[in-house]
């Protein structure tokens, strides 16, 4: 396979040159090149080149230099549409094409004008995972069939800022790594019987022959911990964002992958959902009426003690300029002498402290809300990219302090029997900004009952209905909601994965 | 008052000399002190010497070493039998002293002979704090009255390990290192208007003279956040901790405070309790049966990552014995090449790598349950002491991966109608080991409906029947539960605080 890839990376890149430092996963395609053949992803509906491809679409349609998801199949006149920040239209698939997996449903809508082209991007995926041991018993590559893999069914939501790359990059690229942390561990979630701890060497090391691939767990003669096979899944997840995160910055000078992205995304695999989240985006699970909340924001707020004692340990990454101190306003030269509320990294309350001259420095994290900030300048602290983000008007680097790894949750989809109205939602902040938990199940209740159970059209009807809710009408010079109160000036998307629904084949 | 309590200190230090470091706090005595005088804590039931002071009681009878809580009022013959391995007597305060306040229950047992004596201790206190302004404006104490303080409740159970000097230093003073805290904040507490965030430098510091001791929160002219106060106690009990721990470094070779604590401490001020842990003791309330968490246990498991990080980043924190990476069982040198699942310090999840050598070194976090250590030393990662702790046959200390802040969760008591069966359990592990939540709560239902609501005895009681069924009875060469499973061979002590009791005069 990896020549396959190699073969169709040279075919289709277009422009700027194929990278000159290769991913270091050795079957990954760099940030300019295909998709897989058809017979390396056999049951997936939706994976055709655009939103995956980057540059053949420049190469179509050279005006355009930003892309949305393939699975809106946007007409270069719709992409103008969806581009507009005036009319703000809904975007979703349309109906007459087909469906995305289990009757997913998903809309979006582009910024009042923060900033010139929709930053948010999506992915909506079946991945077919070969096992890397299908090619490693003579070290060359065999024809994948059924029984030798699986597939995962994927979304994805990249919220991107200070550039659209990032998550363009995201979205056509972190299923791949995903799906090469899961090669390897084919045979091993598909075996009831615990995980190995321990395997031979890979077939590429020389020197190591074992007749078994694997090492079974009674071998071991120690003490040992039970490790399961969704914790194999979370860590090849968790895997899987830092390559991405390390890819960008090996390709960001080539490729120009400008700024970052938070990244939501959802694996349905052997009968569990892994949410993982690395950013402010949100997941929810509407059950029975019933939230359940799939994921938590990592923000200067959430994130504060980690910050700080990053900051508190590496005093270098703060230069002269910065504080891990955190104060509830900007101290004074004035006020040099007096106390003043303060926390360190170890502290949830605060004390008052008298204020020294290194007090007088800007604190690593400071502001609420929307507005927290970390080095006053970004407002996420998890995500890809962001490599070349530096400090305003310095030199020092942000990215010490961003974490690249999701955190991941796990949903057993056996142990409840979901209904049709049962669904999982996924938003960038966008959404949540304005709308909380319970007013999402609110429109789920409402939408949803206004259909038939097995209309498929239903769950993009409510990911429409959820982001006009957001979005709000324009009046008064502003896009407002009915309450008058204004809404959401960012790019919005959303995701309503049904979990119960007449599309969910769980296959 | 600083005099006063330096005369006091004077007066009664016996033996051992006077720390040759003094106190960070002025106004705080040092390990050998005595308890403040009469007037400085009017409301004091139990604040006598004994429990806070290890010296007189030494001089008092010699033959004995270790001490008990004052409250219990053991007669020398008493302290024999709470020494008592083989009997583990269960010991609580007698029925016919005065009560411990809000009838609080209280009982404990020796362990089954891992230690020489019983390393829990125990602390149950009227706390009054004076403010620091009554003695600022002329620099001279002033006699404090009533209107220029307040009053806390304070209950704290102490697990000692290596030693018992720890804990019993923390039980006598851990309560006034949070005192000399509160000082500052009295006024802010008692005014209901939101705390200032910046205070006029202390009247020791010279060069500043406002006429107002605060600086309101309207005089800041840039974005502030706001400050509960609810927030400036937690942060009182946090650098309370802090101070108590670097105490004990500083006295640690003068008085002999060997080994560390695990500290879980509640305090009841304004109408909210706040329940500070640090370690693997356990505090829920029991309300109308229902269980509410008020602390969680900090162990190597549950601080993995924290670990992890610090000696990722710290890699001379961990010589050339350890590496920061965990593995679910111990790396054999045959196996250098091969492939085993490991942690680091971003993951929740196992991915498996190429054994290394600097793999075949110990993991800094090993084991399971009970049986987890860090550096292969200590299960327990918060608390207070723990100076000389060294890794076995070597001499890396192992402090610096231990924190003395503990987590503080407040409890608003005004926002329920608690009745005389709501209750707050406080446990070391020895309780907790062999008694899950469920279980205390069914034993709090079944002790207390067997006493009349009225009954102060109850609580103690029931503390007799939790300590009675963790420790079980002797039985086939052990202690035994009536399931025939091990009972607990730890020292177990246990505190019920009604919450609605006939003692709870909230005053």
């Amino acid at each position: 396979m990896l020549n396959r890839v190699r073969s169709a990376v040279a075919h289709l890149v277009s422009s700027g040159g194929t990278s000159s430092q290769r991913s270091k996963s050795p079957d990954l395609p760099n940030a300019t090149s295909a998709p897989p053949a058809a017979q390396e992803t056999p049951k997936t509906s939706r994976e055709k080149p655009g939103n995956q491809v980057g540059a053949p679409q420049k190469t179509a349609e050279t005006t355009v230099s930003f892309s949305r998801p393939t699975f809106l199949q946007l007409s270069p006149g719709g992409l103008r549409r969806a581009d507009d920040h005036a009319g703000r239209a809904v975007q979703s698939p349309p109906d007459t094409g087909r469906r995305l997996p289990w009757s997913t449903g998903y809309a979006e809508v582009i910024n009042a004008g923060k900033s010139r082209h929709n930053e948010d991007q999506a992915c909506c995926e079946v991945v077919y995972v070969e096992s890397r041991r299908s090619r490693s018993v003579t070290g060359v590559s065999r024809e994948p069939s059924h029984n030798q893999g699986f597939c995962f069914y994927y979304w994805g939501l990249f919220d991107g800022h200070a550039g659209g790359g990032a998550a363009e990059m995201a979205s056509r690229l972190l299923h791949r790594h995903i799906r090469e942390q899961l090669k390897d561990l084919v045979e091993i979630l598909k075996d009831p019987l615990p995980p190995p701890l321990c395997l031979p060497s890979t077939p590429e090391t020389p020197g190591v022959s074992s007749p078994s691939q694997l090492v079974s767990p009674q071998s071991c003669w120690s003490p040992q911990k039970e490790v399961t096979h969704d914790s194999l899944v979370v860590g090849a997840i968790e895997n899987a964002f830092h390559l991405m995160d390390e890819q960008m910055a090996r390709e960001r000078r080539g490729h120009q992958v400008e700024g970052g992205c938070c990244a939501l995304v959802v694996l349905y695999l052997l009968g569990k959902m892994y949410v993982a989240n690395a950013g402010d985006s949100r997941a929810i699970i509407v059950r029975n009426g019933e939230i359940i909340p799939m994921s938590r924001e990592f923000t200067p707020e959430t994130e504060r003690q980690r910050l700080q004692l990053l900051g508190f340990l590496k005093p270098e990454l703060l230069g002269s300029e910065f504080t891990h101190l955190e104060f509830p306003r900007r101290v004074q030269p004035k006020e040099l002498g007096q106390r003043m509320l303060y926390r360190d990294q170890n502290m949830t309350g605060w004390a008052y402290k008298k204020i020294e001259v290194e007090d007088l420095r800007f604190p690593l994290v400071c502001g609420e809300g929307k507005k927290a900030r970390v080095m006053a300048t970004i407002g996420v602290t998890r995500g890809l990219g962001d490599h070349n983000l530096k400090v305003c008007s310095s030199t020092l680097p942000i990215k010490p302090f961003l974490s690249c790894f999701p955190e991941v949750r796990v949903y057993d989809l056996t142990q409840y029997e979901h209904c049709p109205d049962d669904v999982l939602v996924l938003g960038t902040d966008g959404l949540w900004d304005v709308t909380n938990d319970s007013e999402v199940a609110a429109t789920v209740d409402r939408v949803l009952s206004s259909y038939e159970p097995n209309d498929p059209s239903r769950y993009t009807a409510l990911a429409q209905a959820l982001v006009l809710g957001a979005r709000g009408i324009p009046r008064d010079r502003g896009w407002r909601l009915p309450n008058n109160k204004l809404g959401s000036g960012d790019d919005i998307s959303v995701f309503v994965i049904p979990l119960g629904g007449p599309g969910s084949s769980y296959s």
